[in-house]
């Protein structure tokens, strides 16, 4: 009692800060290709052979010298012998993406010929290259293929695979500690007895593991930790070699909320009381080099805190880059109310072509994000919108 | 060669008929909540529990009965003992999330109080049930909760630990056997070395699994097929187990085709050549119960069958739930070309706000792919689109 949050800082303020103060690992590991899409290329890719290594026919054919064909038409056919070899007065068949021989110049499609006993009659002309692709042709030695950074995806593996690697240097994923504080809290481990009263199961520190598996981390969950801050300060120190921690509830200003004092003991306690709806009470900071998210214990508003904060960081931790994020726009089924000075996070489900947002579910009622299909926001300024305006839909991941 | 396309299938027409002969194959298995995110719920989830279970403190404060706050104001406290339970006389601390004592019925908040020594002054009434959550408030016993098929995010993950669930019952994975098919393949295995001319990696088959997998299924990779019907057909025959057959390469309507006529002798070719630029020669059948796609062997081709068919089969097949494809609106930098009767896959660049068609860049350039973002598709009945016009872009996973 009587602490009050640092400041209440503006939610795009407080994601800059945080993310100013977390620097990329980049620390490398190697992946075979069958398990590199989704990972972050840790080198430079530049080609070391060329493809096609040969030349290669682009058309089912029969491969010839150029100078045999001149004046061919279907008036005029030039006949050739069918042949093993090309040399002069001779041609040899090639399907389409085979090597057309070194004596070869050019092939002739198929369609433009007719075959008479181990006669090729061939009614067209061609001239010297026709339907040969050079070697190096889709991509040439020494050619830079994909940049430091890059995120891989399951076509990527096969140009991989064409220039002959079956092993990729990646990025590692950050590991991100998740710690679930509270005295309120039973391990699942009991989940098939319901707790005594006041008593809840844990569920956020599973959310938010999963989350963090989701978003290209790997999830560390500890056991959970009393409302005491000499052991909330000991998990975090146990968790200091991890590269992100998350200390689950305990954020607020209650005579129980310990959580943002043991950061601010031990490192940087950059923010504390955030201008968002649910999420309010989100402590950012930093231990060393370890980023620290301490997530409300409302579950809503922890599932926020984890999308504003957390999402972000982990990229930036792990040089993963951030997809376009592509709203649908829809126009509401009915109205949204806001406060000034907080941006508020709404729940909305589909109905039709519509969105409705879920009013009056609050920070506490998980249950209201098991309804939703996605969520809007409305910014600071905002009082909110009219029903059937449209706005920005984000679909919960 | 004289053999033909069965017949051009529009895109669509070809998709709908592929799909009405999938059928879902809803087998349950069983995994821990730790492992259910992205998988689909094979039962509904009816709640069996009340969340809370007890009833539930809304503000940190002191439960009470209400009847002893009556006619209490600031000017005229009311004085209750301060204790360990709820009395005539006497109230108890109680935070948020706390369970309020069986005695008391209401709960005052604290900013309406004042402690004296073991003496709580309050300022306020309060009526019966004032911030006492009920028991059920945000889940009832007896609730539905998820529907069958819903696909299970991180959030819903915490929703089930709440209602004392540990384990959940989830669509089993289709099993999708890659079949790789073509004389000029070598395996990776062989990656050091540079292939003879003619012959190149096998990569196709990389890519086809590495999608499944994003898709949501279990790839099960065999070995190279030489292009001889009777070792495709083994090869089929011999995967008849799984639930979805992609067979890349030998797909057209050359010498050394068969993979289309090998579906034909085992079960039911539906479709041999589609209205689709890269991606005509595709094939679609169906073996007994397991749909087959025949994969044109040009990697770009292959990768839009992968997303045209074996994407939207993989999903009914594992009763996988379709999420809204939003796309992204671009104005082109440069125009499109198109041949009407065909819809065309046009690769493209983000360039700043906007996007710049790879074109040129034939079925056998997958380095176009892995310098594209996305792709833009333009209908059967348009012949292009001009540089400024505003078109849709997906990107490519």
């Amino acid at each position: 009692m009587g602490r009050i949050f640092k400041a209440r800082t503006p939610v795009e303020e407080a994601g800059q800060v945080f993310l100013e103060h977390i620097s990329p690992l980049r620390e490398a590991e190697e992946v075979a290709l069958e398990a590199c899409a989704g990972r972050v290329l840790a080198d430079e890719i530049v080609a070391g052979r060329n493809v096609p290594h040969y030349r290669r026919s682009a058309m089912d054919g029969y491969a010839v010298r150029a100078s045999d064909t001149f004046g061919a038409s279907p008036a005029s056919p030039v006949l050739l012998q069918l042949s093993d070899r090309v040399e002069d007065g001779s041609c040899t068949w090639v399907h389409t993406g085979a090597a057309v021989p070194e004596e070869a110049d050019a092939v002739l499609m198929v369609e433009d010929t007719a075959v008479v006993g181990n006669l090729v009659e061939v009614r067209a002309q061609v001239y010297p290259n026709r339907n040969v692709g050079p070697v190096g042709e889709d991509i040439k030695a020494g050619d830079p293929v994909f940049e430091v950074g890059h995120l891989l995806r399951p076509c990527d593996a096969s140009v991989l695979a064409s220039l002959g690697l079956n092993r990729v240097r990646v990025f590692r994923k950050p590991v991100v500690a998740v710690i679930p504080t509270g005295d309120e809290l039973i391990s699942r481990e009991k989940a098939g007895e319901v707790p005594p009263p006041g008593k809840v199961l844990e569920t956020n520190g599973l959310m938010a593991a999963l989350y963090v598996e989701k978003w290209g981390g790997i999830s560390r969950c500890t056991g959970i930790v009393p409302d005491d801050p000499r052991k909330i300060r000991e998990a975090v120190e146990a968790n200091l070699d991890a590269d992100m921690i998350l200390l689950s509830g305990g954020t607020s200003v209650g005579k129980r909320d310990h959580a943002p004092q043991v950061v601010e003991g031990l490192g940087n306690l950059l923010v504390h009381g955030v201008g968002l709806i649910p999420g309010k009470p989100t402590a950012l900071g930093v231990i060393g080099e370890v980023p620290v998210v301490c997530l409300p214990g409302y579950p809503v508003a922890g599932l926020v805190a984890m999308y504003f904060f957390v999402r972000p960081g982990l990229r930036k931790r792990g040089s993963i880059p951030e997809p376009p994020e592509i709203p649908l726009r829809r126009q509401l089924a009915s109205k949204i109310s806001s406060k000034i000075g907080y941006v508020n996070f709404v729940r909305v489900v589909f109905e039709g072509d519509l969105v409705r947002p879920l009013m009056g579910a609050g920070a506490g009622v998980l249950s209201s994000v098991a309804k939703a299909d996605g969520f809007v926001l409305v910014p600071e300024n905002v009082e909110g919108y009219e029903a059937g305006e449209e706005v920005d839909v984000f679909l919960i991941e």
